[in-house]
């Protein structure tokens, strides 16, 4: 968990880091999600999975996404107001997988005022999904809307 | 429900377009999602969404993704031997709610044949997910991994 107070657009810069808690998956987790969300063979059963293209029991990406989602809510990014993404860009350079225990590392990469709208600007990260080895699982690069502080607040 | 063959890289081509079922979410659904992975106020609570930046209750980002993966798997293009996603990229224009009746629409934009593995491909989809209305709730471009035609199946 970080220690940090919640972050308006003015308490962002460039260069700034943040880790995320950790969240242990399991082959229960990695079923239910894709069951949902991505009923493929590879994602559902070890059999299928282990004569398929990952080689055994891989988790949907999204769900990678979605697990990396929750640890940036509770403990990966303190934005004040929530993260409130615009888009993104996400690779999975390996399959995350039943064993594997996930943690986010986050890096401010561009802080941006709007033109437009001067109560708010758009602050892009790139968070990094890792397992316990070491490994990087996700890539993703997001735009996130964050709020200046309003003036009761300072 | 597409009625195509199962498709290898040999069946696309560039300009090729699917379109998938249907699937209606409700508050239900967005809130079930929002709680495992992306518990912040304006995908929980009416209220709090109310006084929020969307105004109303807003399906997470990785909600609408995973339903869109949902509708693409089960009927929005099928790719032989399922469907690999190397990465991708995301926008979300409009917030996502819980009365919209979410549709997929595929074009595959490139076809690119490995140079170093010569079983297999990158093709480049873009997924447009709309509403009941037409509105575009999600644009993703994604590049998947497709195989070749193995010799037994020609």
């Amino acid at each position: 968990m970080n220690d940090y107070k919640q972050l308006y657009l003015d308490d962002i810069q460039v260069g700034q880091k943040f880790s995320s808690g950790s969240h242990a998956l399991d082959a229960t987790q990695i079923k239910a999600f894709a069951s949902q969300y991505d009923p493929q063979p590879f994602h559902l059963d070890e059999q299928a999975a282990a004569n398929s293209f990952f080689g055994g029991l891989a988790a949907s990406g999204w769900h990678t996404a979605s697990v990396t989602m929750r640890l940036l809510v509770d403990s990966g990014i303190p934005i004040a107001g929530g993260l409130i993404g615009a888009g993104c860009e996400i690779n999975w350079p390996i399959a995350t997988r039943q064993s594997d225990i996930l943690t986010v590392e986050t890096e401010v990469l561009n802080v941006a005022a709007s033109r437009s709208r001067p109560d708010r600007g758009i602050v892009t990260i790139c968070s990094n999904t890792r397992n316990q080895a070491g490994e990087v699982l996700q890539v993703m690069t997001a735009k996130l809307v964050v709020f200046r502080r309003p003036a009761a607040a300072q």
